[in-house]
Parts: structure tokens; sequence; C-alpha cells
């Protein structure tokens, strides 16, 4: 067999014979060799039940011949099934709106509806790119619709691993919340803290990022299929419309909705912004604890070392024994990458003009990465991190008992500015508070032993509260 | 009356007998010279329903005399009421968590409760800064409940301009819902929409953002008052903590509730980072908007000038006549400060660490600011702009007629291929597409009135369906 | 052959018998599934440089045998060369500051060079990846001087791309000098500029980046090569030092030179984030150029039409005839990519400790993409876009003459109010300005001519100055 | 005396008498009352000397009367000296590209001449704000050429507090080389490093800032006066341009120069992306900086703890004694908000359309607050905190002798994978390294003290090198 020529309205090119895709798709890869890393292969599959659903309409309207709808229906299953997967090839960024991205789609799915059908690829007047698979759609709502989708489905995966890690955190908050340790403000010592606190509080910040990215999804659910070119409908009918959408809700199991406003939802991004911002919100917070960790990770001799990370791997191809908390700079550089993919898509999604925003390739790129960087890093965080994090029980005591920061339940009793004395005064002799305090006589033994107790210290209360009444 | 001297642990300072603040905020004055800027009014207002509220829980604790109860409560309502402002002089970036903020407070009112008592000011023995102002109290609990009910009333007021805007923006679609206009992606002339339309899409998106805010408002509700240091809630007690949040709620009128977790909500600043990012997604929105209308009013000569603004001054210091879409230009910027101070936050927010995030001023110094100009400058764009904007309805009709889109209802009726050779040759000759296809005799007269009607083309559905249907 | 087992200080692990690689890389892929993206092969290239060169060093030193190092610079030298490609296999974003890499260079390295000197893959003994491959250095220099060779040569090549797309600029600025158009501020009506001046002002920023991005690179050429773990050069010396250098240098034909501070070049990145931050600006400069070639190329038939783009694919799945700017819409996108970007990288960047930045492999990842991509976008730019650009000269003309902003050169005769009042009642009227001005006697006709010019306009100086002389 | 009435090309409106202001600041006023902020007073004392320059280079072109013109310059002049401060009202953002930046100039210096003159304020006639003080000039060039002389000399300041900064650096360097403490890399104990080496680096990486801030700021000295409204020149002579140059220049004594293109100049806005860029880079290092100091001064107790910085202000409200590194904080924050205001700038910047960047005010808003607050925070920590840090040098030698990094001195002589095995021994044993090596016979006492002197092993080299050799 011979290399076949294809003609477009610009003008003709040579496809190879072994290629599915056709004249558009080669000159997408002509025009955008920019990454050299191919549109996210979640997006194509996505457009492929795009595909099998506008079929089904257009079949169901019968606008397009059985023959040709159930040879493009077959093909379109294929590639769900991840097959073709090689013939997806164009640039994840890319000019067109995703055009390239969805001509790739409509060439593929064409010629192997035409194989399916006994005919030679490329006959296309039998099944038609354009005309066929493409029947009553636009790039503008096909791949809009599936970039939610492939985004919600993402998404989906992504909460069942915050969830996991949530539930992880919550395990370590029990598992730790006998372990006493000082508590720092501007990494200065502070007041006694239990460690199941503040695991504990990282599972409830972790909580509230569940629920903002399960809202951001939502909005996701509400698709501009039958918009076609502008969000007007044009080509398409409300019939075809209300089956469109319920084809792929019914085929997908998940609840798509018809947008209630199709130009609205042509031209406007904010689905895509508000999820990236709330992964973007998660992200920070993963950062944060993960510098937390690190730092209490710190060592083994000369840091915190308050708790022990799991040993991942060799920390050092030069320093023989160091092992690194690897588990938690990935998270960081996760975070890092999801917050400039942020930026990258908050910048497209601000360029959008008239009916239309362009710049979908680069916010789909960046999105569909940080829902899997997010969900990777943090499997494997929990995984390899969490799981195996052991608190030095013995170094965080010693800490608490070292530490002037207990003065602060001297406050209630004797005023601020004399426990600022008695630190000061600790600090300049070495002797300990408790020390100085019973030297001076300002509390009995039995009224320090009830106002100092570390563990007091952890809830609500004023320590000593008794020894107050009884002054009052 | 002399200046007088004022002691803390640090040493002692001179302080102007005239001021109500004290040595601390003098230090702040010294140590912080940064912005220029003023904390924002807005948060000394909140932090004086803090304290007020504060100091009615410590009397009802009975921890505090009433005499001085009832001072620190007079003094904090003159602050609320809008006296003493020029006393709050701390500047808007500051290290120490807001420590500045607190003591720049917690020395006025403990000042003026002296003078109100009868006593001099510095006289902190019968009204202490700490001992006083501050009981049962950290800056790491009082400054952010302030910020927090800070943004919160500033984020109620913008949603009340929001939903003016909105409502305008639902006006214009009403009334421009006749202008036929083309629409464009790319730039490029696509197919033919309502002006009303696209108005009816900013509406709705910005309705979105009216929801997206609404709901990160109710994340600011929760205040970790009691919290005190490191959220443990030393020196504090369950039923205080009760009693301060219901003062504060009943004061403000607002439902404040007490965090459920006070170790995270002391921690954790993800509250700001998601009001932050809905006020981000929103910027981005409107700067949309208004490049559109920008681009609209383009001319007035040799743009689109599909649309006429307001005259709100003249353009130009040198051409005379000019006149420029300013009031869509400040949006454009206010959106860009707001995304600019998004990241600020964002960095800030990150950079917690352990039991507190140190980073609270300049949080509080972009996130407020957002709030502030978003409010004031969509209400000016409403006033001046939108109000008053007027479609072009000839040049609009007659752009329609000019263009080549509407071939895309053509579509179903002649194919892609064909269409796309009318635009051709269209392009070539100079014939206009109707003329083109009447001399090929590819439709009918009545045919083409029926499928390429511009009205038509705007709402879902094949243009001569029923044409089609007969072939079928 | 079966598989082999590896051990390290963590473990052991199985090692299929086919790699290259061995049980810290099966490690690093086990703990690092992040993105599915591997480390850009130019970093891996600029390694095996660098491990050539230290193996040359460290045999110049006497410090290994020549046997071994021979072997281990053979095997470079065929990673040099491309081969072996599949056996680098780590996840672009990785935590251990860029040890995977390395380790993953080492393990490929010894055991090639194994096999070049008939050893068994695994049998370190006689080549092992961290006592010989790895000999004198630490990952905390290897892999940052590797990612500033492969920064500096993707530079090289960027500013090729640069400087031709600059000369493209100059080349159309000189092809469009005589193209009088009207200049806008605002997107409103102007005064007129010749199209050659437009172009040439974006040869003239672009010749500033180009300069900026030559500058950024030479801070690349300072390596730390020698510093091993902190910087302080432990285990290596400063003969070793200049060797390496020299052998790198003298390899690659560039001037790579050894930092004067290794401490300060083995924690400090703001050589990256220069770099990205010169091609940010380049971005948004670029950005602008293609929205303004976007604009003027809008229509064809309503919008500004001012140019004509070349045709590089049918612009629409549903829309027949229609052509989009698609060239330029990929550079846009890849401009918000590189600023996404380097908001990473700073992120990054900021985020070193002491005596590392553990955050290299994303700063990596990032940097390394930003240079390809924006090569690889204005290389299509300029060639499918830049070099067919056409303007559409009669239509120009016809605006330059439709509009009123000629009046401006009427400031110096009649006044800014007078000239303001022209438009007005030329707006009102629908007479043009200069109808207006001979039937009010304002100026005679040859006068008029004389300001009014629009090909002078476009150079400095007041029109019709004589005429003011003479009035003087 | 009463209120006065003005007229422009919109319509009249009423001027308080007391005003030097007209009626457009007074639509200004009303048209953007967002940020409750003034435009920094530094833009309108350089937009005073570009009037001035200006006015002078009329009157030496014969434009312009004398009595005018010397009127003009004594009103410029006397707000150069600071006077009639409060009479800039206009709002820092605004839209207009800053036309209401001009025009509240342009009347102010109108209707002082015009006092100076004897007339009345608001008798234009004899000096009017658009054609006299504005005369040649457009808000295009005038606007953007104060704002890059107010940038250059903010610069010129910055970089003043950046040298002394970088002084004490190297003076704390040169203080502190002799303490050895551990070096630290994933936060996890290194190998010894002298604390003067950090503090070297750190003066290395400030030095390598001040001369990417030096290079930034000379583009700013390229201005585009006389290229009046899209950078042609209309109404302006090659003559005036050379004229208003040098007037400047010479008044201020800075080289500025006319731009070699007023096209490219008043459209890109360049320079100050790159100066913001260059300010972020620094800000990223400062921050970093700011995060090793904190860390290194953690503590007291349980902390760090190896440094001591001063204590500036009480730290805590609540806990008595602290003392927090608020220096420190506060330039962490303010490298937040530079890093904020750049991506304010960058989007500004990106947003520039065809001839002009009509974002001017937001970017000098965010600009010239960038280089103002990196001043005043610089000057404030060096005085503060740096000049007054002290190393806990016991404390630092304690860490050097408890740590394991020393092991790597033993690599060349043991290999990497005993050194590694000796380090899991003492974590198992609590034993020393040394005490297993002499244990196990692996070295010699004296041979241990060759290799394992933490002094040698801060710099580069092999400790026991000789022994090696003899082995060799």
């Amino acid at each position: 067999m011979s290399d076949r020529v294809e003609k477009d309205s610009i003008g003709s090119h040579t496809v190879p014979e072994t290629a599915y895709y056709g004249i558009q798709t080669l000159r997408a890869l002509e025009n955008f060799p920019i990454t050299g890393t191919p549109v996210h292969a979640e997006l194509f599959i996505a457009l492929a039940h795009v595909k099998k659903a506008a079929t089904r309409a257009n079949l169901a309207m019968r606008w397009m011949p059985e023959q040709i709808a159930q040879a493009i229906v077959a093909a379109s299953e294929e590639v769900i099934d991840g097959k073709l997967a090689e013939q997806f090839v164009v640039d994840a960024i890319q000019g067109g709106a995703g055009t390239s991205i969805n001509m790739n789609m409509n060439e593929v799915l064409a010629n192997r509806a035409l194989e399916l059908m006994g005919h030679s690829r490329g006959d296309y007047f039998h099944c038609n790119p354009n005309n066929h698979v493409n029947m009553s759609q636009s790039t503008n709502d096909a791949v809009p619709t599936a970039l939610r989708i492939a985004a919600y489905l993402l998404t989906i995966k992504l909460l069942d691993t915050m969830r996991e890690l949530q539930s992880e955190f919550v395990h370590k908050a029990a598992q730790l919340d006998d372990v006493i340790k000082m508590g720092r403000t501007h990494l200065q010592d502070a007041v006694p803290i239990r460690m199941g606190q503040e695991f504990g509080a990282y599972a409830k910040v972790l909580g509230r990022d569940i629920e903002r990215v399960e809202r951001a999804a939502q909005n996701l659910l509400s698709v501009n299929m039958g918009a076609t070119a502008v969000g007007t409908g044009l080509n398409a009918s409300v019939s075809y419309i209300e089956k469109v959408v319920s084809f792929m809700a019914e085929d997908l199991g998940i609840p798509l909705r018809s947008a209630d406003d199709l130009v609205d939802a042509t031209q406007n991004t904010d689905a895509y912004t508000e999820l990236s911002g709330s992964l973007k919100v998660c992200a920070m917070n993963m950062s944060k604890i993960c510098n937390d960790i690190r730092m209490m990770a710190s060592g083994p001799k000369v840091g915190l070392a308050e708790i022990t990370l799991p040993a991942r791997q060799p920390g050092s191809s030069i320093m023989p024994g160091k092992v690194n908390p690897v588990m938690a700079e990935v998270v960081n550089q996760v975070a890092f990458q999801v917050m400039g993919n942020d930026h990258t898509i908050c910048m497209a999604s601000e360029a959008g003009q008239f009916e239309l925003n362009v710049m979908g390739p680069v916010i789909a790129f960046n999105l569909l990465q940080s829902l899997k960087i997010m969900r990777n890093s943090f499997d494997v965080f929990r995984k390899y991190l969490l799981e195996g994090l052991e608190a030095n029980r013995e170094r965080n005591r010693e800490y608490v008992d070292r530490s002037f920061g207990i003065v602060t339940a001297l406050n209630p009793h004797l005023g601020y500015d004399v426990a600022a004395q008695l630190v000061k005064e600790a600090m300049a002799t070495g002797l300990s508070i408790k020390e100085i305090i019973l030297e001076r006589g300002l509390l009995t033994q039995d009224e320090m032993d009830e106002i100092l107790d570390p563990v007091q210290m952890t809830t609500p209360g004023i320590a000593g509260e008794r020894l107050l009444r009884d002054q009052g």
C-alpha cells in the first residue's frame, strides 16, 4: 500500500498509509512542534465519549445513516478502550483552541469507521471527519465538554487520594495524641501542644481542601454540548442537545447536565480557574505541612529531631548514611508546580475574547497535569512518609521540660511583666523557671505543680484557675 | 504636660504625652517604617469589636474587675465609632504576626480607659495593655479573628456591589436582546449572535462569581478566639470562648462561630487564600468582559464601533475629541492588582510554620485591599460605563450582512466542503455568498431565505431543518 | 540471564538484568511516579559531560585507576552521543535535590563501564556508582553544573531563533514602511503611523530581549563543580576543580568557569531565576505583539483586517472557510506557560534552605521547558506567520482617511479646544473634519493640505510649523 | 471668593476656589475612587521636572511666550520643592493611561502659573493646562518619562541601601569566619562549614542582585519625551526633543537619553518588567536568607539556637519573655509583596495594545512601591537585625562534635558503603563515629585526627590526602 493524498480547504497533503489520522492532524504536527509532549491521554478518551454520544444523538435525530453511526460508535469505543492511542499525536500546546485535538479525533474515528465498514482510509465520501464524525458539533463545544469530563474524572480520583491521606492524618493524630511537645510560633519556643493536635490540624485543613475540590468539581458537570460555534446552538437542536448529554452521562455514569446558558458556557473558563484555584489552596496547605514535617524531622543529631521518617533512599551520593525527607520534598515541588500551573491557567482564562477562549489547550495541559501530580504525589507521600512517621517521644518531652514557654500559664497568677522577668532571669542564670519561682517564694510547690502541668496546658483553660478564684 | 516614659521587657521609651498608644507602638514605628501606609482601618475597627467582646467575657467570667471592664468596653466603642482613628499608626507590613497591631490597640484602649477612669495615660497599674485589655487573648487569636471579621464585612459589601452589577448586566441583556451582531471566535468573524446573549453570558459568569465569593465568605465566620498562643486555649476556657464569640456575633449581627479546632484555625490561612482565590477568579472574568467591551467600543471611525460608551473624561491631553474606555481600563488594572495580591497572599500562606503563620500582616494588607478595590471599581464601572452603554444597532446589522459566517448554516444542506468553497469564491470575487448560491443554483431563493435567517441562527436548531427532512 | 540483586544502605532490590540503571534508580521510580514525564534529555546529556570531565580529572589527580577511568569516559561518551537514552527513567519531579538524577547516571555509567571492561552489570567492585563514577562529586555540585550547562546550551539555541525572528521583524518593518495606518491608543483611533514603525518597534523590543537573555546566560557559565556536598569542597581539591572545569569547557567548547564562591554557587539559584525572569519579560513582549497581530488580522469582513496572515489550517471544524491566527495563538499560550513556569521556579528558588536548594528538579523541569517551547514556538511563528504576513494597504489608507485622529495636528494652529469641537461636530453631522474647517474658514485649503498630510505626521515635527512661524 | 466653573470637551464642573487642580482632576476623582491611596509622590515630583524641561524647550523653540513659560517653570520648581503636594489627589489606580495624572499636574501648574502672573485661577486664556503646560507633549510621553525618572531615582536609593546591606554581610562574614558549624542540606545534618562562609554566600548573591538592579536601571534612562501620542513625534520636533531631554538630564543630574525609537519606547514596558524582575530575584534571595536566619535563631531552648538576634520588641502579647525575629519576618513579607507586585506588573505589561500600554498607572503603583519597601525593609533589617546578630559559638562547636556528617571525609579512605555502615551503627549504638572506627581498627587515632579535622573540611581538599597517596 502507498501513502494517500488528502485535501482540505487549504490544499492537499500526503498522509502515511498507516496513519488513521489525516491531513489536518498532519498540519497540526507541522504547525505546533512545541513541547514534544502530546495532549493528556485522558482528554482524548473523554473526547471519544463525546463523539460516541454525539453520533448516537445524530442517529436518534435521524440526521446520520445508521451504518455510519454504528461504525463511528464502534471506533469511539475502541479509543475509549485504549486502542489507537498512538494515533493521537498533536502537541499539548497548540493554536486554534483545540481544533487540532478535535480534528485528530475526527480523522482517526472516520478512518477507523471507514475500515470497519470495509472502505479504505481516506475515502471520506463514506464517512467524513467533519460532516459525519463532527456532525452537529464544533471544536468549541466538543473539546470543552471533553475537558470537563476528563478533569472531572481525574478530580474524582484525586479526591479519593485526598480522602485516604486525610484518614491517615486522622489516624496519626490519634496515634500521636499523647506526645507532648513544644508548640512553636515564629520558630520560637511557645507553649506546649500535643503532636496529635498538630496532625489533627493537618487533617482538618485537608478536610476543607476536600470540600473545596468537591465543590469546584460540580461546575465541571455542566457541559456546553450543542453550543456549536459560539454557544447559540446553530446546527444543533434542543432535542439533540438533551440526547447527547444524557447519552454521555449514561455512558460515563456521572451526572452531566447541559449548561443552562450555552453562550456563557462556551466563552467562560471559570470552571477551570475555580478548580485550579482550589487545587492551589490545597497545594499551599500541603506545602506548609511538608515544611513542618521536614523541620520536625531535621537532624538526626543537630536538628529538632522530633520525628523520624521512613528511609526511602540513600540521601546523598557523597554523604554516607544521610537520609533525606524526599517524600515531603516532592510534595513541596508538586505544590510549586501546581501554583505555577494555576498562574498559567489564570492568564489563559483572562485572555478569552468574545465568544471563545482560544487558550483552551494550555489550560487543559496544565489543569490535567495539576490533577495528576497532586494525586500521584499525595499517594506516595501517604504510603512512604506518613504511614511510617514516628515521634521521638523522649526528645519531645525533654524539650517541654527544657523550654521556658510554660511561663505563659503564670500570667493569670503573676502577671505578664513578672513572668517576663522570670524568663530573663532564667536565661541569664541558667536556673529553671521553677527554681526561681520557689526561691522567690512566688508560688508554693503545690501551686506550681498545679499551674505548670504541661498536659493541662494543651486544652482550653486557665491552669490553676481554682487558685485564682480563691484569691479573687 | 510632658512626655511620659514607658517600659516593657526590652527597656524603656519616651512616649509623647498626646499619644494614646504607648511604648510597643513606638517600637513598631521604629522597626517597621516600610510602606508608609497604615493597616486598613477596617481591621482596627474589627479588632475593637474583638477587644470589647473579650472584655465583656472576662467580666462575665469574673476575671476582670467591673470598673476596668466598663472602661475598656467604653473605649472600644469609641474606636468602633471611628474615634481615635489617628492613633492607629503601625505600618501595613510589619514583622511579628500582628503583635504590633494588637499592642497598638491594647495600648490605645488602655490609655483611653485610664482616662475614662480618671487616671493618667501610662498609669498601667489601673489598666494594663497586656494584663487587662489583652486578658485571655493572644495576638494569635485576637488579630486573626479581627481579620476574619473585617474581611467578612467587606465581602458582604462587595457582594452587594457584585449583585448590583450583575443586575445591570441582566438589564442590559434584556435591553440588547434584539441586537443581532456577528459572533467572534479567534477574533475572526464567526456566526451571528444577539448582543443580549453576550451580556447575558456576562451576567451568568458574574452570578457564579457571586456564589463563589459567598461560599468563601462562610469560612471567615469560623473564628479562633480563645485559641490564645498556639490554639490550645491556654489561659482561656471553654466558657470564656463561648461567651466571647457570642458577644461578638451579637454586637456585629453576623453569625460568627467558634472554630471546631482551634489549633487548626490558628495555624491555617486557607480561609484567606480561598477568599482571595474566589476574588481572583472574578477578577479574571471581569477583565475578560472589560476587554470585550473595549474591543466592541473600539473606534470611533476605524474600530469595531459596535457599542458606544459614555464619555467620562477627555481621553487625551493631546488628541482633541478622543474619548477612552477608562472605566473598563480601571477594572482591568484592578483585576491585575487582585491577581498580584492573590500571589502575595498565597506565598504568605505557604510560609506558615508550625502553630502560626507569621505573615498575617501582609495577607491582611492585600486581602482587604482586593476586597475594597473590587467593590469600588465595580461600582463606578456599573454607574459610569455599563448603565450608559449603547449598541450601535445599524452598524451591527450591517456587519452581519457583510460577513461570511452565515455559511455555517449551510453545512447540513450543502456539506462543509462546499460551504468552504463558497467562502473562498466570495472572498476572491467580491460577490456575496447568496449571489453565488443562486448563480450556481445550489438553493432556491426561498430555501436560502429560510436557511440564512440570522435571527434564527442565534438559537439552537438546524436552520431549514424542514428542508433536510424533506430530502431525507 | 536472570535479574540481579543490588544493595544499598537502605536494603536490597531486584534489578532487571537488562537494566543499566540499578537499585537507586529503582527506588526513585518507586518513590516518584509523579508526572509520568522523564527529566529533560538535555540534562542527562550535560550530566554525562560532567561525569566524563570529573573522571578525567580524577584520573589526572591519580585518584582513579586508569582502566576504570577509561571505561567511565567511554560510557559517558556513548550517553553524550545519544545512546542508552532509554535508561534515564527517573521522573521530572522528584525529591532529593536531584540525587536520583545523579544516581541514575552513576548507575548507568558504572554498569556500562563494567560491561566495557568485561565485567557483569552490578559487579560494582570493579566500578562503583558512588566510589568511582561519583568520585570527588556530590549530587549538589554535579547536577547543578549539568543544569547550568543544559540551560546554557538551550539558551544559545533559543538566542539563534530569537535573532532570526528579530531579523524577520526588521525585514517586515522595511517592507511595510510605506503603509500608512491609523495608530491606536486605548483601542481608540489616535494619529497616523506607518506599519513599518510598528514592526520596527517589535524588532526593537525583541532586540532588548535578546540582550537580556544573553546577559542572563552569562551567569550559567559559572559552575560549582568541586563544591561537593555544601560548597566547601570536602573530598575535592583546588587542582581537581581547575581540571574538571577546564575539561568540561574544552569538551563543550563553551567558556565555563569555576564559581569564585562555591558555597554561594551551591545554595543560590539566582542564575535560574534571572534567566527565567528574562524569558518571562520576552514572553510578555511576544504575547503583546501576538495580540496586536491577532487584532490587526481580525476579520475578514467585520474586523480590522489591516493585515492578512498565511492560512495554516482550516480554522474550524464547523465554520467553513474560517482561518484563524493559530501561529500567534500558540505563542500567546507559550507565553502564559513561560510565565507560569517562572512562578514555579521563583517559589522553588525561595524555598532554598541553608547550604542547598533541594527544589532543583522542579526548577530544571520548568526552566528547560521554557527554553524549548519558546524556541520552538518562535521558530514556527516566524516561518508560518511572520514571513507570509501581508498588509492590506488599501484598507489601511482608507482608515486613515476616514478617521478623525488627524485633528491632533491642528492643536498648534487652532488650539486643543477648537480641535476637540471639530471632532464633536464631525461625529454629529457626518461631515469630514476638512469640510468643517473650510466651511468655517478656519484654514485655507493650502494650509490644510500642508498641516494634514498623514505621511508627515509619522515623523517628529509640527505639521505646518512654517505657518506658525509666520503667525508668530 | 466663590467656587469657579470650568469646562472641558465633556461639559462643565464646579471647582472649589481653593483648588489648584481643575475640572479634569475632579472628573478623575469622581471616576476613580478605587484604592483611596494617591499616586506615589515621587511620580509627581518627576513629572514636575518633565513639565519644567518641556516648558523650557518650548520657550527655546519660541513656541511659547516667555512670560507664560517663566511662570510654568516657577510653578514646576515649587512642586519639585515639595510644595502644593496636597493638590495631587488622583487615585493610584485609574483608567486612561495616566491622563488624569498628567492633567492633575497640568491643571495645578497652570493655576499656580496664573497666580504667579497675577491672574485668577481658572482663567486659562492666559495659561492653559493643555495648550501651554502640556505643549508639545502627550500623556503618553510625559507620564512614562516621569515614571522612568521616578523609578530611576528610587532605584539609586535602593542600590545605596543594598550596598550597605551587602557590606554588613561581608563584615559579618569576616566576624563569623572562625565559627565552625554543621552545614545542612535537606535540613539534615551534612558536613561542617564556617558561619563566615554562609554569610559570605549571602553577601555574594546580594552582590549579583546589585548588579542586576544596576543593569535594569540603565534602561530607565532612555525616555520617550517628544513621542507625543503614539511615538511618531507629531507636534514635537527633533530639536525640541533634544532640548527637553538635555534640560531634564541637566536639572536632575542623571544621564537621561532620548530613546532611539520613540514608537518602541512609547508602547513597550519592558524597562519596568525588567526592573521589577530584578527586584523579584533579589526579593527571593533575601527571603531565603531571612528563612535561614530565622531557623538559625530558632529557640531559645528547643530550636537550633545557632545565633542570637537583637531583641527589638516584646514578641508576644501573651507569652512573657518571648522575642521574635521580627526584622527577618518583615523582609519575608516585603519579598512576597514584591513578588505579587511583579505579577501585577507583568500582567499589566502583557496587556499593552498597539501604540500604548494603558495599564501604566497600576505598573507605576506597584513598581514604585516595590522599590520603596525593599529599601525601607533592607535598611531596618541591616540596622536592627544584622548588625547585632551574634553567633552562639559554643553551641555550634558542640553541634559539629555531636553530628555524624564528618564521615563524608572518610569516603576516600574507607569507601562510601563502609562509611554509611558506620553511621548506621552509631545511630543504633549511641557510640560516636570515632569510637567505632577505633574499636574496629579501621584507622589509627592519628589518621583519624588528620582526616576528621572539621576546620580542614571547610576548604576544598581531601582530608588526609597524604594518607591516600601513601596507600596508592
